[in-house]
């Protein structure tokens, strides 16, 4: 079994984090996993959703403590190194968004700092009744600096703030309020949710996703007028497509599509 | 009866999309029926709010998509005919938002697609228990980009990809606690609701609240130190008006302004 | 007795505007001792946690309006001194938000217009039960343009715009389901939970937290990308000090960290 295994069900992706004894942390070989797996979704035409999910009591917990601690033994006491774990990690995160399939989070346990990071980064997220979700570095010294540039494009500053600043855990049903997780459910029903939200996704016209995930990002920092002149263009591109064609037919006729995807 | 009716009583503009066999859709005709009803309002001093309804069983369905799918017989399957709908189209939504009079969206039943970015793009709504939204465009495979402009500016990103992506409705009450709407009522109240909601704002200087409006959307877009340089022009203007001297003496002497507007 | 008392309990520092029968307005008075306190507090190593309150029954009702109503004497009319004003205001509200520390509004009774910019611009704000939001200025012809400011940058559009055209008071359970405030206590418990929160914060490793405060800040203008490229700097530096290799350290040990700070 690897670190990261993966998991394929019709045109659905499950990327499963197994390091269930190290809570899943974010180590060097975790993120190059992630990375990998993400290229390898990204031209990866017939997956049409992923869920990512870690083994055992934990979601993931954030960096490798042990690991980062060992960076300082180089000669620029972990300087570079830490530099470009945080590079690596960005890219892993903002990959996530990047990626044309609809990534979702199935939660359970504890997601915090990286691993709240990570939870804040996918496009849905599923949590299980009790889990604790948190951006607690500061309380080791370590301000959860990036995991904020996540968590601040999700919830509202005041409550990204006490997390920040005090390292307090919300649970499932605050971060369901705040706006971190889009639903909270028992525990034993949190594969087949995350997996329903994925087939609900993966069930619509492929292309159709594809495009509007990656404007959902793009015109979010664009002025207003920017952002409608650049979304009725994918609009237009949208429509000019035979399968929405067929889409708006069908549903005009009262009758399934026949979609060539 | 036309195909949007404008009712004024004292201050207020009720504009009622009139087509409830097509589910008040957004056609070219309504299309161009509302532009002409913003640009008479943009120069309508006698106006101070303005309510947007619809008539029968829902708000607004979106587009009309007969009208659309009858638009790829030109020579260019219908590109230039969707582009410029869609131009058409945005400039109705910003122009909700760049009136001087605050626009209360009143809703019932369904605001689906282009007709829930017709609620997200008024200043305030109100809507009636049982009301469902949605921008499910994705089922029929056209992801509703364009709505997604309006949407993503009123609730938070998580809420909004999942609408968006699953096609999922959100009720009433979901909406409010998400930020798209202001009230739920019982349905046999939401007029009413709508109207007080009007004649609150309608009960202000009209000045003041034009000024504001402006202002709203125009600092929100900037970095704080300049959209407070800019707020505080806003508000050295709004205190050198004759009727904000009145208001605030009026108010030290407890008694009601003489309001000259 | 000052009209701002200041009163420091270990690393924590009480801001306590001390005019009740004003309400505690933002004189001018008032707006150069609370800036002075932030010059005072910006070069304060001792002190890692601000809290803002005010005595008496509001906690703050904004701007001094007999005080601003004498400014029309002016040849000018007032505007040389609004505007003045409105900057001196607006250097006391950004000041909150650059201080090193973080500050923790405490409220009671009313928070208005500029009273409630204040909540808004404070980092963290917690509220005893029955306390009333506004920014109601409209209602004397005044808009509340740069209360807006803060306010928007904390709350949905459609919550803010409501509050603003009507004057309608949000009360301190709705501020906190709207992100305006943390958390709401009984009066009597108002002063002990600003304090509980104040001390979380304050034991926390000094550097840390004024380093994220300010990158918490700076990373929320910028794109993701940009975002993630800055934060990553804010994380090696902070990883690179000795009481942060320490707090690792103790983390991984299980052990209290020694911290030199």
């Amino acid at each position: 079994m690897g670190l990261l295994e993966r998991h394929d069900t019709g045109a659905v992706a499950r990327l499963h984090m197994n390091a269930p004894e190290r809570l899943n942390a974010l180590s060097d070989e975790m993120l190059a996993a992630l990375q990998a797996q993400i290229d390898a979704l990204a031209e990866d035409r017939a997956i049409r959703a992923v869920i990512l999910s870690g083994e055992g009591k934990a979601f993931c917990a954030g960096h490798d403590l042990k690991q980062m601690q060992a960076g300082r033994q180089a000669e620029d006491s972990g300087r570079a190194y830490f530099a470009d774990l945080f590079t690596r990690c960005a890219r892993v995160m903002t990959g996530l968004q990047k990626l044309p399939q609809p990534v979702i989070a199935q939660v359970q346990g504890i997601a915090t700092a990286a691993g709240c990071q990570l939870v804040a980064s996918c496009d849905l997220a599923v949590a299980a009744k009790g889990t604790r979700f948190g951006v607690n570095g500061v309380n080791i010294g370590l301000f959860c600096s990036t995991p904020m540039v996540a968590l601040t494009r999700n919830i509202a500053p005041k409550h990204a703030f006490e997390m920040l600043s005090t390292g307090r855990f919300a649970d499932a049903e605050e971060a369901r309020q705040m706006g971190l997780v889009n639903r909270v459910v028992p525990g034993d029903q949190l594969a087949e949710t995350a997996e329903e939200l994925a087939a609900s996704v993966a069930g619509k016209l492929g292309a159709a996703v594809k495009i509007g995930k990656e404007a959902f990002y793009t015109q979010a920092g664009l002025p207003l007028d920017e952002a409608y002149a650049y979304a009725g263009q994918v609009m237009v591109e949208n429509m000019l497509w035979r399968d929405t064609d067929e889409g708006i037919s069908a549903f005009l006729e009262k009758r399934k599509p026949d979609w060539q995807q």
